[in-house]
């Protein structure tokens, strides 16, 4: 079995600058936000995936000899630094959303404390990691919506960018509302329903289609699920389905009948099916299509009145292909030295993204009817009052303002690790799509249209809008 | 350490047809052909690369203990499979392409041949390595021809779908032509150059930039390599840095001198950032430049007369988000039964989605300047003669003919397995990306141009045409 150490999975930069903290300033303290600033394909939310593999990773950091021995051989970096790192021992708090819930734009879905030297390794992991799993759960998310409670199947491994891709990508597709998935690693390792039947291959394996499928009938009696397009859907497949369907019929074995298609019309091949099955008598047969599929596709030939219970769905899932980067980013918000917390900042061309400074909570406000009315950062420590003024962060509706009275204040965030030690017991990957789907129904319906949707309320505290007002001035002088 | 097994990455239909295969017909042999049809962003060549990942992958296949209890607990398959399973010992003849050769749709890049019930098992993770690092490899050779012999630095970990996407999207990056990788990981692995110096957070970190840069010179005075966008290139960053190069300067200290710009208008920047640092005397001082950049956006600003000596490229070359995904597929091309190969079709609605039957050789066409003129499938064992008819494979060409007379006919592909024992020694990635070049540079140039291409002929003997063409009417009837 290959063993396999991530550790050394960061951008040379970290490195360097932790060698330059090490030697500079030991001593001092950062706080790093991990947020990102646009939603892909243009949607109204991002499901929030990855927190069980940063926790795996943080848990199992640590620097071998064999890393060590490469990173001398570098010669950038001090003999005490690479002291340093041969005892390294993860020492920071981590605060974080819990996984499976829809989050917007600057929110900080991870807070990092600690160290600068510490701090500042991490960033290239938590960003892969949490960039791609939401990603992928953000897509899965618009996926399923549109097919309406018919079963969403993750088929896509083997398109996916790398191993890893397929694994947790298809863990992030459950989050995201998927079924279960054809990879069976994943299924293993995250107890998800593993799924699938047979491929063309075993088809053309037979001298005929209708060989293979009795060869089938004969080897799987209980699941018939028979992929009908290696020659042609209703001609052959559909017809050699029937013949396997009936046998079992009259030989009285209780089966999972159903037929795939994986090309052609999915419309009219499915309307066509259908009636085919239906006449034969076999009304619960079920037909699941994969070919090429997305959120427009399964829109447009469910408008198109395709007779269709499960979609199979692919690289366009696997890959987010039409949006394929979540563009997290993982920046300095504050230091800490003797104590003293002072707020960072980065400027920028254009104010959305100019960085929010200081250490901040997050919130989502609630009404009595348990409906979501926004979201709220405060600077850590500040007091919330039912006559606190909100201001929504939106540089385009900074005329909005809000009272906090009526509402209920939610922290988004749990602290995950404590000076470097696991405090957070991570849910099931099906609890978490569970109570994922619990928070999207808080929402605002307009919100998760997947077109032109309605751009979600972020509202700050006065004295966060003020220190990021203030910061912005003196450092333009 | 953490331990990894990737033999469960599969989808759950090559363990269900696997079994099924085992009961049903467990001598039958087979060959699979893994090939792509389309090429990413309308090019006009694949670079093919994953080679030694599918190696190390095959070499490590075997079933855990905890894979067996898991695949039991599925009550899908047979104790005498599963017992199979446990002492699976890898028995398959594989044949490949080498890596970072120039490839062409529908070639064979990949033909294993082997037990049904293993090559089948072999799919989804031979289909993913390949897809993968293929597709990085091809979106890096794009973006390193329009930066015209500058370097171009891969820098995407942080947006890459997961950690392997990273890890190994680095490496074939390289052998796509990048100079080195940020991924420090990787480098360690693949023996490549790791690169990079600081980012925002440290200048951040201390209460000025030039404080900041100050800092930097007096860690790693032999390398600033500055960054100067933090708060406002021109008026900010690149004034402190200049300060720095000058104190070097005169403390007659030997340092590689430059600065990196990752926001803003890039030609603008680069070109007044240029002069400064002209007009101060430091005109061996590089400009670095890293926001958002592709092949387009690199062209675009050379052609606007940018000051740029080298590219940091992300998250567009690491995702190939322009069009992230190789849709190679793995097909069953005949099947072995006593000795005698019976070739295999899978039919599809249009010619070109029909596959190519039989077992085949793939060859590359070279006239007697050592330019490629096209490449050649034969089926296995075919002898060629000078007046070998060759028909052109296209189905928009097939009045294309040609005669062998001239060309020499060179192997593409080299056995890497036989019966499951290496056979094939793989070359360094640095050692590949060389030879890629040099393959390169014996095609036609308007085969090698990214917007509408040439596409590349690619040719079949009249054995093989007319053995898919009766395949094809035998299965249409």
């Amino acid at each position: 079995m290959k063993s396999r150490n991530l550790t050394l999975l960061l951008d040379l930069y970290e490195l360097t600058m932790a060698n330059g903290f090490f030697e500079e300033a030991p001593q001092k303290r950062g706080y790093f936000d991990l947020y990102f600033r646009k939603i892909p394909d243009k949607g109204g939310l991002v499901i929030y995936a990855g927190l069980a593999q940063v926790i795996q990773y943080l848990n199992e950091l640590h620097f071998s000899e064999s890393d060590l021995d490469y990173l001398k051989k570098l010669e950038i970096f001090s003999p005490n630094f690479l002291e340093y790192l041969r005892t390294f021992k993860f020492e920071c708090d981590v605060w974080s959303v819990e996984e499976g819930t829809p989050v917007f734009p600057n929110e900080p879905l991870i807070t990092v404390r600690g160290p600068l030297v510490q701090v500042q390794l991490l960033e290239t992991m938590l960003l892969n990691i949490v960039n791609h799993e939401s990603l992928i759960a953000t897509k899965a998310r618009r996926i399923c919506m549109v097919a309406r409670g018919r079963s969403v199947m993750e088929f896509g491994s083997r398109r996916a960018q790398g191993a890893d891709a397929a694994t947790y990508g298809a863990r992030a597709a459950v989050i995201g509302g998927c079924s279960g998935t054809a990879n069976v690693l994943s299924a293993k390792l995250f107890g998800l329903k593993p799924l699938g039947t047979m491929a063309h291959s075993w088809i053309q394996s037979f001298s005929s289609e209708k060989e293979a499928f009795m060869a089938w009938k004969k080897i799987y009696p209980h699941n018939c699920l028979l992929l009908v397009d290696t020659y042609d859907v209703l001609h052959s497949g559909v017809l050699n389905a029937l013949e396997v369907f009936k046998q079992l019929k009259e030989e009285g074995i209780q089966s999972n009948l159903g037929i795939r298609i994986d090309s052609g019309d999915i419309t009219y091949l499915t309307k066509q099916a259908r009636r085919m099955l239906d006449d034969a008598g076999f009304k619960d047969a079920t037909i699941t299509v994969s070919n090429a599929l997305d959120e427009d596709v399964i829109q447009n030939v469910l408008e198109e009145g395709a007779s269709i219970d499960s979609f199979g769905v692919g690289e366009k899932l696997i890959t987010a292909s039409s949006d394929p980067v979540l563009s997290g980013v993982y920046k300095l918000v504050a230091t800490q030295e003797n104590g003293e917390i002072i707020p960072k900042i980065k400027l920028s061309n254009t104010v959305e993204k100019t960085t929010i400074p200081g250490f901040k909570n997050l919130y989502r406000l609630y009404d009595d009817d348990g409906q979501a009315r926004g979201d709220l950062l405060t600077l850590d420590g500040e007091k919330m009052r039912h006559n606190s003024q909100l201001f929504n962060a939106d540089p385009n509706k900074t005329y909005q303002k809000k009272k906090l009275r009526g509402l209920q204040l939610k922290p988004l965030r749990v602290q995950v690790f404590a000076k470097g030690k696991l405090v957070y017991q991570e849910p099931e990957t099906m609890e978490i799509q569970r109570t994922s789907q619990a928070k999207l129904a808080t929402l605002p319906a307009a919100c998760l249209r997947l077109k032109n949707p309605d751009i979600y309320d972020v509202y700050w505290t006065r004295q966060l809008k003020e220190l990021r007002t203030q910061m912005i001035e003196q450092y333009s002088e």
